[in-house]
């Protein structure tokens, strides 16, 4: 296995991948380059799904959809393969999971759409750029998420609900986490809440739906901000006849840097 | 005395004003116009001022200050007379109020600087616009203020506590309070703080300094921004000789549009 030191940048990534050299989860790896969600769906569920995307565009932050059958991301990492450059998969058929796989080539076909999903890694290192502490970072844990009672905008054969991630934040600095994250708007952009869990319809923030819990202290507010998972959901509620993602955690890395995402 | 429906623009404004036919408060009167604070200070002092609204920027937004003994903003308002074109001033003499008068002709000097302070208006009316309700405007009060506990920083003879404004905003809001307020540094720009008043030092939120009480209702938060109150509360303080202010509600309206704030 490599190590993260010797990853120097994402086309080392994707050949380490494609070689079964690296199955290891992405946070902190080439930590200037986007990284994305990974969503994979039939041709026949695709126009639905990137209308749910066009929708919904906080929790569906599209940067990609592929030409159908393409593995390559042509525009934000032109090079790569994402049948083999990812570090996990996991694959559904009929709503279930089935195998959770290292490569997907034996599964790839021609009628195959790839969305590649903003993902909360690009704004976390905005926040903990601008000095905003991460207290799941701190703490080595997952950040918490919870589906919401709040419906996302239907598409096609795609509804579902809202999912969020929360960070604690204090409250002098709220607004330069709003204003950081706002700027980013193709990885979620500003938060969708700030402080009321039940106005969400979060009956216990102690007990998030994914992710670890995670403590909020005097003077911090919860922040909630909607969730790469909401696809992944909502997609999933769908049942389509196969559907491929990345495994949790292990993103797929673009070509892309973070701080383009800032361009005007 | 004219009615609101009367004053088509600033400069009828200001003519009502020095013909002695306007006292009344500003709040809504020209309201596409960046009405502003204002204070006059002897030029002994103005350099001081200067640099302390340099050093404060969000609870002193400078918009302009005047050449020594001219009382024409010339940038902001050409065509005004800072000496009479606003409804009502107060006066203070070694810190002490000594009249409230219409008019302050006879009180000007060759060497009194006056400086437009930003003022939060321009900004309630891009929050109202953005579709963000503001509750001491339904209730027709002023809103809450509150002297914290957090020290401005001080130059020259001026220092002080910073004085925060005080808006309740539901939670789902307040992403797009901090986000439209952010865009208009000249006149406060985004909230200093977030939902926990003891943090800033207020002890009972229902007991503001200044201004009136409002309700937080459930699922609201207090969000405070910094308040064009600080720069003459620290002025007084400092007990110059003389200086001049606009009575409160009473402001001076710039020819400058809000949306102008908005210009890159």
């Amino acid at each position: 296995m490599s190590t993260a030191l010797q990853i120097s940048g994402p086309e080392n990534l994707w050949v380490s991948c494609r070689a079964g050299e690296w199955d290891r989860p992405t946070p902190g790896i080439c930590g200037e380059y986007v990284q994305t969600n990974l969503v994979v769906l039939p041709q026949a569920d695709a126009f639905d799904f990137l209308r749910f995307c066009g929708r919904n565009p906080k929790p569906c932050p599209l940067i990609e959809a592929t030409d159908p059958g393409d593995p390559e991301p042509k525009l934000t990492a032109p090079g790569a393969d994402l049948r083999t450059d990812l570090p996990r998969y996991r694959v559904y058929r009929d709503g279930e999971l089935v195998d959770e796989p290292t490569d997907v080539r034996d599964l790839w076909r021609d009628d195959l759409v790839a969305f590649l999903i903003g993902c909360s890694y690009s704004f976390e290192e905005a926040l903990l750029a601008a000095g905003v502490p991460l207290r799941h970072i701190e703490a080595g844990t997952n950040v918490p998420m919870y589906r919401t009672k709040v419906a996302c905008t239907p598409a096609g054969k795609f509804s579902g609900p809202l999912v969020v991630s929360m960070r604690p934040i204090p409250g002098a600095l709220i607004p330069l986490a709003v204003t950081t994250t706002a700027r980013v708007p193709q990885v979620h952009g500003a938060p969708v809440h700030v402080g009321s869990p039940e106005s969400l319809g979060i009956d216990d923030l102690d007990s998030p739906d994914y992710g670890d819990n995670v403590e909020v202290r005097q003077g911090e507010l919860p922040v909630f901000w909607a969730c790469g998972v909401t696809p992944q959901e909502v997609a999933l509620e769908s049942a389509p006849e196969v559907m491929i993602t990345h495994s949790p955690g292990h993103m797929f890395v673009t070509s892309m840097l973070n701080r383009e995402l800032l361009a005007p």
